[in-house]
């Protein structure tokens, strides 16, 4: 529509094995699974059959969105794309769970200490240290992060103040040419966009997930507000089954 | 070595569907075969075996070594880096051959016509016409190259012209801030780079051959003179082998 000039696409990574096994990933650098591939190339032909073809692609340093992104690009014939790359993007940092199980973490910490570490706004895990098992802090992908930056656990409001720069400096100036932009990346990195594209407040935000694999549509006019509130997903039937599978996610499995 | 401080790593992409079929592909978008996927991952394995890791990729615009780099990156863990693309890394551009059997054209026009067209330095094929079956002139991933400079059929000559402004602009400024350099690209925009780098002369460049899915290393000194003519393949036993069945195709089959 003429009023709503920008096309941005938000895809979320398709299942990888570590949300298969139920533990906290955040930073660390697990795969995709074979759902999960089949959810990227399905988020591909979504974008191929709505004639949604993006022209620029920015994506996490994370291997899980990348292939996702070069799976989905694969099905909807796009891998000639400019690509940018940014750890802005990357997923929550998930401090020490990382590497825990989600169930175990329950029963250990009971389900209000767990709930908040999952769901709070503002208030992170205890931190990683650098050097432990699960920490990046040796990871050379991150080397040109300088140490005080570097996130050793984090909120989503630590999220959304360190993906905002990247939606500023990198992903508007690709909409304001009039390219459509495709955004693959996670959970929480676009649970954090979402927020601040929609207004979202700090409290109605805890209740809001985005399923794996299904491209998320935002057209958006020229101060950036979406045309539609919460964007439009490509398949809005399995989208609304995911919503709901991922608010069961971590008290369903044992 | 400290008199060679620039890392530069070619890769011409795993064999394709045309590969496999004998047909003249140019800038036909095929895609690889299942070889073709194992040459990738097995070139991406040999950089991690040999501890030879990329920090930036440049790939052609063609999903053949745009997957190549992909599958090479993933096995070498190494998916994150930066990427650009870019037409000038594309394969030679085939002219009115895209598209046809090599043993037939082989027949129809006599061995030293066909060898003309494949080897001579600075004889192209006949131009393919805008529109015709295997022309890309509606591709949009080309419509930012203007109709005057966008190629319908080149020779070597012309790889070298259009491909060098890409090595100087594009590959020399990543080299300069001491980047690990992969270049996924094709048989002659490789030769073409190749044939720069070392100095060949027109005339010998004809018989040079570069196998697919073997990394093959140069390290440069200050001027970016090799400081081993010719470069240093990962699996020199494998390329040898390689090198002479290249050098056997279109011959060999009917």
């Amino acid at each position: 529509m003429a009023d709503a000039p920008y096309k941005l696409i938000l895809l979320r990574h398709g299942e990888s094995e570590w949300n298969a096994k139920n533990l906290f990933t955040g930073w660390v650098d697990v795969n995709l699974t074979e759902k999960g591939e089949k959810e990227a190339t399905r988020g591909g032909e979504l974008l191929r059959e709505a004639g949604l073809l993006p022209d620029v692609l920015h994506t996490s340093l994370q291997k899980r969105a990348i292939r996702t992104a070069n799976l989905a690009l694969e099905a909807a014939d796009r891998l000639w794309i400019p690509v940018h790359r940014t750890w802005r993007l990357n997923e929550r940092h998930y401090g020490a769970l990382q590497g825990k199980d989600k169930a175990a973490t329950l029963a250990e910490f009971g389900e209000e200490q767990f709930m908040k570490w999952r769901r709070s706004y503002d208030t992170p895990p205890p931190a990683l240290e650098d050097g432990a098992e699960w920490s990046q802090s040796d990871d050379p992908r991150y080397a040109t992060i300088p140490g005080e930056l570097r996130p050793r656990t984090e909120c989503l409001k630590d999220v959304v103040a360190r993906m905002l720069p990247y939606w500023y400096d990198g992903i508007v100036p690709d909409l304001l040419t009039g390219r459509t932009v495709l955004v693959a990346a996670h959970g929480n990195s676009l649970r954090a966009l979402v927020k601040h594209l929609d207004g979202i407040s700090d409290s109605e935000i805890v209740g809001l997930n985005i399923p794996t694999g299904i491209p998320l549509l935002y057209e958006l006019d020229g101060d950036f507000n979406p045309a539609t509130p919460g964007g439009t997903y490509l398949d809005p039937e399995a989208a609304k089954a995911a919503i709901e599978a991922v608010k069961n996610q971590g008290k369903a499995k044992k």
